[in-house]
């Protein structure tokens, strides 16, 4: 497992989802933002921040999207980007109650049980929807 | 800080975000997915769940939306909408060499100075463009 | 049925989603950047304007989103991203060779047998999946 | 001017964005959903439709998205998106009382202007923010 671009390696593991969740919760506190922080109003943040994102990407061929971190200017305002969608899915996790990392997980076991390897192996086929 | 609700407390913390990483990485070799996995491309992945939690919260008053999870199948809808959210979120992180909870906590870090706690007290209002 | 805020009763019908086509194609053949409009680039641009339109609702009660072009500087930003998302649609819509209206027409009309009016009135509750 | 692949050539111009208003205003007077309708949700409402969209694109090369109409189950799938994103934007320009193609055309005037086609010719970068 490579380091990630973005962290020295005396820092890794140091802040957990757990430690963002509190950051984030005495951020809101500081600023008495708790009365904007609806579920509903969260999730409009976390679409706004995602459609940032997906603005740094709109013209990018896949192989330039690959190498966006190259550049010093692009690079910067992604990994800004993605910093704001975690910190509003983390916010809305927190004030929903939900384990984040934990919802992933589960999810993940689901769309195993959903994707078998050997059926789905090298297709981008959408399985049956489950009704 | 209390218990999230779709955690058991012997789990708490057993699931990091490096290690989903890891599952998710397990889970794409296992399909020959990766010819797939641009950041591009997961970028829109990441807009499609996205969507389908806004499509949630559509229709929902605020208060509403504060007990979403009480409902047992939207509960169920809605954290099995967060989970693919963390899912391509954390899986587009990997596949750029990002450290999540670095990004995130680098942002917070810019949006405490940003928005000043006494400046921005209770107030809705976005900060002047950082240009 | 009212005029709408931003055009003269002089204009009305005088711009046509035909003519929007024509003039977005003479713009983007201008700049040559037929080369990026794909339909898979332009989705994701019209995610991007979308993104941004959300943006500009996230923190208002639904009453104050219901005023908000009532202030003139709120107000010119969500036309500006109306504008934008109705943009990248019709211009998405040209290089798919798909009608708007004929498309939202059509889909309307499934709709209608989808939730029947005696059936849903008054109700947010989605009908079940079309399987 | 090709005629798109979802239209007779005797419908042609029957149903503009006038007309579609209408009949949204009706199917939901019909359902009495008007209280469902703020600004707020039907950008929600949007959000979610543009995601589905996105759904439909995310796996695809550029060369395939260009040739997603020629499958017929992928095809009816993204025109019935395309028809959904057009119907929440006209019902979110009505409930604000803007008109959509007016709204869209000042905005192209406005990045006529930003975006000379001498300069920008063949170059997908952005024009500097505007403040």
């Amino acid at each position: 497992m490579s380091t990630p671009s973005n962290v020295g390696d005396s820092q890794r593991g140091t802040h957990g989802v757990e430690r963002l969740t509190e950051r984030l919760r005495e951020f809101a506190d500081d600023r008495e933002w708790h009365q904007f922080h609806t579920p509903k109003n969260l999730v409009m943040a976390l679409m706004g921040e995602v459609g940032e994102l997906a603005a740094e990407f709109q013209w990018l061929t896949p192989e330039q999207s690959s190498r966006v971190l190259d550049d010093p200017a692009a690079g910067a305002r992604v990994l800004a980007e993605i910093g704001d969608v975690m910190i509003y899915l983390t916010r809305l996790a927190d004030v929903l109650g939900v384990d984040l990392v934990t919802a992933a997980t589960d999810k993940l076991a689901a769309s195993a049980k959903r994707y078998p390897a050997d059926e789905f192996r090298g297709s981008a086929m959408k399985a049956p929807s489950q009704t």
